[in-house]
């Protein structure tokens, strides 16, 4: 997730605060691990119209263990390739070579996560959310030898180095240049690492588990580089994921207190919280993102076995839906964009009817809170509601055997992909209108990674397993084929520079929401994937065959 | 002083260490004294063509104590006027107002001594020297609120924040805003306050008391901005000026010593030293700093009556004039620019022809070193080579009356300065040249202060007292009404971009060797100009005096 727009962003609710449940959250607070990475190698880029970004990497040469013996002066332009993302804090220590350091060095560090952020340069970035995001630093140093460590956590793969300018008298030396990383998953951390049919899921697979390893920090961040903080609807997908890889339930356990430590006044929750400077909720709310925690929370208490959290949590799984329940028509039980309040998200694309898709997402919401009952011993409180709404999203589905939202009968991905999720049909009825909406020219499409994931996760739900295999190799396996470390927060393969910022420079591409490729693979998938080899691997040996594969000489 | 062209480096002389004298040093190193000083208003900028800068200062319409209670968003940009010239470290503390942080702030500091500084950008600067000497920090602040410590020490009055960016969402005050000033002298340290005749002297003597004790740091430092070390040509004047007002006779010595730590090889001294990150020979070398080394350690001597350290110093003195000595042409004993090795500087402007003025420049070192040898009790070295010299002298005064230099016969404010001041002719003859060159509109003018201080020591030295009191009016004088609070290393009074670098954002404009007008009032003016009360007033007094006057209501 990332920014709502200034519009969507409703007068702030009072928060009922749970101090119980933030000392829960505190309690579970991960002592991150740290690493060190240094550079592989000096690349420059070279313009080539066949890569997705028109740049091919071309290593200098001299191998990367002669840097230190290199000296840069003004204008000079380096870009070190660590060969693998990292989130973490650069150090160097800046050396001068010939009479003295008799003026101040300056250099500017950008962090660059893709080709693009090393070579546009970060000047004239026109976004309108804030510039304060983009991965550039201008560091001034008056002696030498001097450690230039950046305060700033940064998450990147490349470093650009621009020496702005030493002096006639001096030049500079780059000396062990590193970056400390950090994540709540380490190096020694082992998981399942299955050797998929074809080498492009497993390559899917290991940038998933990458994806997610450097967005879980002290909370599943929504993107390492930007907004670093927790977004509901990114905590469901980035906790399936982990479910499957490195099952850190204390993680996930603590962002769900978060979320219950600072409900509001009438029971909703916030969008996005803040860790720092406090636990603070964010004034965004997504009304789907609200609901949601009902399923965020059965899938945490399915997947840990921890029913006494589920019990402490039913009250606040029984005011997430509220906000959602205002948007049912009272006559007819159908989902409503214009009645209630708040914010239907589901994607970011433009125009989209958002009636059917959250009519979806409220059922899939209703049914977890059903299924949390059942697992804590509650009464589930839905089941009269539910067979209304099933009956009711018989209005979103045409006389043709698509479904369709709004007053101009919209069909879109966002409608099927949730309402086959929220299994409101007969099986075969809901695989039909999602493949014929699939086939349909004028189906809006998603913009998101986000919505491309329910997408697969419907069609896997009805068995589509082909259709959904081949959505994974396109759009994520079209963004391994660019050069992705990390699946990022927007692909547009015919766009490189396609943003929802207006600069691709304020994008993220390590991004929570787009992780999910492992979880599908590692599931519901499996089976019809086919698994050539099984076992086990840390995450370094992990990393380590991905440098390898990256900057093979 | 500042850095050498760079074809005026020579190649490096092996440096003949001597480590006592650099115990000697190190043990003289100043605990710096600090004092905290805030903001005093904030201001903007209007054109006003009336005003040397073309710039005139408007206080915004709040005091400053209403300063943190201002929220600034992106765009913004605020002048903050500290109303008196300091050498420090900035720091202030950014707090958020709004929904919350959730964008980091991007801020950039430009730190300035002239309203150039803070009102022309620093982008696009070109000049031959270091651009990273320019006073401007970016500074990434992710969340609030958080203390924001500048590390590199600035000089400067003005500070402009320019916001960045923030986000929709928050907006930033700036609170604590403070520098914690260094120096050598401290706030309690007191001195003789004299109140000359007429403000405009007052002011003078103020502003050049200023800008010594901005520039007496660990060492005396040529400019506090830039470049922050010690250049022997300056030294000699800071210390005149320093002996006249805060007698600090322990960091003479040091800077002394430091010299004479590193002569080199064949007894010459570096014009100019690096502290750090050890004590190191810069490879600049000047004949007429070398030789005029002589007068430094004579004039310490003299006003420190440490004739100890006199003896210590003997054979350095005795090396020091060698490499001048080496232009004397063998038939005649006349100083010749083109004879033997190294730079003759006398003042930066082009064309200016050395060898009368370094005739005088040599005549006065070996002068200077035969009263230290009179002092220590040695015999006088020079006496007969004296002889010689002060009748060569005869070559460069003109059938006219005037000096005139090389094959050109070249008249300048250079040779008519430095023979006077080594009173190579008898004082009338002397008297007449130098007044003659005064009014000849084609000799050469000086381009520095440090050239300007020469020509009124000489006018002085030979009784022309209003002569030199018009100049001191005039040129300082100009300075102090185009707002200076410390003087300039360059001040053309027709162009107030002029800069020996190509751009004026990068002079400096708090620049030891334009100190000395506190030296020649307080010394051979103070009779004539007339002293209209005297008694003593401490740094912290003085500078409050200053800001009242700059910032009045």
């Amino acid at each position: 997730m990332a920014d709502a727009p200034e519009d969507m962003v409703e007068s702030v609710l009072p928060t009922r605060w749970n101090r119980e449940f933030e000392k829960v959250a505190d309690a579970l607070c991960p002592q991150l691990h740290k690493w060190t990475r240094t550079p592989q190698r000096v690349i420059k880029f070279d313009k080539d119209d066949s890569q997705y970004f028109g740049l091919r990497a071309v290593p200098a040469d001299f191998p990367i263990d002669q840097l230190a013996s290199k000296t840069w002066g003004r204008g000079d332009d380096i870009i070190l390739d660590f060969g693998v993302h990292m989130v973490g804090f650069l150090s160097l220590r800046l050396e001068s070579r010939g009479a003295h350091i008799d003026a101040p060095c300056r250099l500017r560090l950008t962090f660059g996560e893709s080709p693009l952020d090393v070579t546009l340069g970060m000047d004239g970035v026109q976004t309108w959310i804030g510039t304060g995001w983009l991965p550039d630093e201008v560091v001034n140093v008056d002696m030498c030898p001097e450690l230039v460590s950046v305060r700033r956590r940064h998450s990147f793969r490349y470093l650009r180095v621009q020496v702005v300018d030493t002096s006639p008298k001096y030049k500079v030396a780059l000396a062990d240049v590193r970056c400390e990383c950090v994540s709540a998953v380490g190096q020694s951390h082992a998981l399942d690492a299955p050797r998929f049919h074809g080498d492009l899921l497993t390559a899917i697979d290991r940038v998933s588990v990458a994806t997610l390893r450097d967005c879980m920090q002290t909370v599943f961040e929504d993107g390492p580089r930007r907004d670093r903080r927790l977004w509901s609807g990114d905590l469901r997908l980035q906790a399936l994921a982990n479910y499957s890889t490195f099952k850190d339930y204390a993680l996930v356990k603590r962002c769900i207190y978060q979320f219950a430590a600072v409900v509001r006044e009438d029971g909703s929750l916030p969008a996005c919280i803040f860790e720092h400077p406090r636990l603070t909720p964010s004034t965004d709310y997504i009304v789907d993102y609200d609901a949601l925690f009902a399923a965020i929370t059965n899938d945490y208490v399915a997947a840990s076995g921890d029913v006494a959290a589920g019990r402490e949590l039913w009250p606040t799984v029984l005011g997430c839906v509220r906000r959602a329940l205002g948007h049912l028509d009272p006559a007819t039980h159908a989902y409503d964009e214009k009645l209630g309040e708040g914010w239907n998200f589901l994607d970011w694309q433009p125009g989209l009817e958002h009636s059917a898709g959250e009519h979806g997402v409220l059922l899939y919401s209703l049914k977890a809170a059903n299924a949390l009952a059942g697992t804590i011993g509650e009464e589930p409180p839905f089941t009269d509601l539910l067979a209304r709404m099933t009956e009711a999203a018989g209005r979103f589905l045409s006389s043709e055997g698509v479904f369709v939202s709004g007053p101009e009968a919209q069909v879109s991905y966002a409608s099927a992909a949730w309402l086959v999720l929220a299994e409101a049909f007969p099986r075969e009825t809901a695989r039909a209108a999602l493949l014929k909406t699939l086939a349909r020219p004028d189906a809006l499409r998603p913009l998101t990674p986000y919505l491309w994931h329910h997408v697969c996760d419907a069609l896997a739900t009805v068995g589509c397993f082909d259709e959904c295999v081949d959505i994974v190799k396109d759009y994520w396996g079209g963004m391994v084929r660019a050069g992705a470390d990390t699946f990022w927060e927007c692909y547009d393969p015919k766009d490189p520079r396609a943003s929802p910022y207006g600069d691709v420079r304020n994008n993220s591409f390590c991004h929570a929401w787009s992780c999910t490729p492992a979880y599908l693979l590692r599931g519901k998938l499996r089976d019809h994937v086919g698994v050539e080899g099984t076992g086990s691997a840390t995450m370094g040996e992990l990393d380590e065959d991905w440098i390898r594969t990256q900057v093979a000489p």
